[in-house]
């Protein structure tokens, strides 16, 4: 595997690979098994893997964790090419951002509620990016996480409205044992933290099941029962927690067969997390 | 040549021909000579070349001239193919948008003076058609005329920031004998205004010529003078009359070495006139 800072270095790299597939997986590094799936995936399907693990500040609010975000290319690269990748790509903030940029890529509706709503401008950010990345590695398929569900929804949508040449390919959310979603920020939970932070998933599940079993029928009512899930968790800070269709992320009263969203974002201590569940699942039904 | 009218047959079509360079001229059709410029500019430079006619409703405001804006595609094809045009693609507004489009590209600053002035969103919906058809062609090079100054900036600065791998090519405006820039919109003049209309560029070379003699050495003198000479004539309506740097378009007080731009719209009757003469011309010095 290659580790390549320069976007020119790696066009020159990636042209005489292009009349064969090529595999992308964006990444903001610290990579865990969440990523692994990704690059799993993609060295199964393509013939040429690039992962990029860039922080992008575009999409950090003024009071986030942008510095503190954790970083260790050296850890990335040893696990980037156990998974296969061929080319690690890691540009510096000066190679993606030279001069004051003038031009954002931004969505509306779509972007606006869940993290949108909590993070202003973070979705312009992250599809400013990655029309900046997808441009560099111009990838036949991309693989992302659908531990943020939101953000595949707004790249997918992108993708269709700009008529990028790419295929999403959104990938299962990886768990620890106990349920927890994988996360790069998982790193920051004490101890206790850590411990309480299963509760999402726990309460994700309980929903569904309730709403398989009828006794959950309107949005409010899922809404409200996972918030008294949660909250049996000292710890637990919810920032939001919702129930809208996807991958459009509109309301929704009554639950019918529409494919939904159960979404929640609850800080532990500092540390912000997210999950969800999207119904049906893959292999319900 | 061939017609085109979908996007996946244009995409099949091209895919075979990337091994060579492929040049790409945008137009909104009625070709003129102008448009021919750039087509006989791309047909010396590129292996295959894609010429585009679509009239983009998104950058045009609620009281504009998408409407009456001439149409003729018969015109253009026999246009296109006397100029050596491999595949003209003219898509339906329907293929262009298919559904309710979420996602905008913006760029502030360089789209705010003049014609962003005058026409509200008009630069946000010129970057999002032109952001959809470079991934539609995926163009080597792509040839914008210098009539449309701003848009040839935004563009530059718009592949710059997102990383396009594009090559612009801006090319020189071509003039009628008498000196009125070449533009479908001149159609529409009656040959009074059409006469009149020759102010526009014989005001921009006598300013110029104030410029070199010393006589003029701040901007607000050079507009002050365009805008005299311009109003000699009648039936002359002054939208804007400007001069900035080019191509960052920021506003100037004393012109010394930087490169400028006088800009110019001007209404005749119902019809909206630009032009300008950015200083040094190519050729100067």
């Amino acid at each position: 595997m290659k580790i390549i800072h320069s976007i020119q270095e790696l066009r020159q790299t990636l042209r005489p690979l292009r009349s064969g597939t090529i595999g992308f997986v964006p990444t903001m590094g610290y990579l865990h098994r969440g990523h692994q799936s990704l690059m799993d995936r993609a060295r199964q399907e393509c013939d040429t893997v690039v992962v990029s693990v860039f922080v992008n500040p575009l999409q950090f609010g003024p009071n986030e964790d942008y510095d503190r975000y954790p970083r260790d290319l050296e850890r990335d690269a040893a696990i980037a090419e156990a998974a296969g990748v061929d080319y690690l790509f890691a540009p510096s903030v000066d190679e993606m951002y030279p001069s004051e940029s003038l031009t954002t890529v931004t969505l509306r509706q779509i972007t606006e509620p869940l993290c949108g709503a909590s993070r202003p401008g973070h979705f312009d950010g992250v599809a400013t990016v990655v029309t900046k990345l997808f441009h560099i590695v111009q990838p036949d398929k991309a693989y992302f996480g659908l531990k943020d569900a939101q953000q595949v929804a707004v790249i997918q949508q992108m993708t269709e409205d700009l008529n990028f040449p790419v295929e999403i390919v959104p990938c299962p959310t990886v768990r620890e044992p106990d349920g927890l979603a994988m996360s790069s920020r998982n790193v920051y939970l004490s101890p206790e933290e850590r411990q309480q932070a299963t509760v999402l998933y726990r309460a994700l599940r309980a929903a569904k099941e309730q709403i398989e079993a009828g006794t959950l029928t309107r949005a409010a009512d899922v809404t409200a029962f996972l918030e008294k899930e949660i909250r049996t968790q000292p710890l637990a800070d919810i920032d939001y927690v919702q129930v809208l269709t996807y991958p459009r992320l509109e309301p929704i009263d009554r639950l019918k067969n529409e494919r939904i969203i159960m979404a929640v974002a609850v800080r532990f201590g500092s540390t912000r997390l997210i999950d969800n569940l999207i119904l049906p699942e893959e292999g319900d039904r």
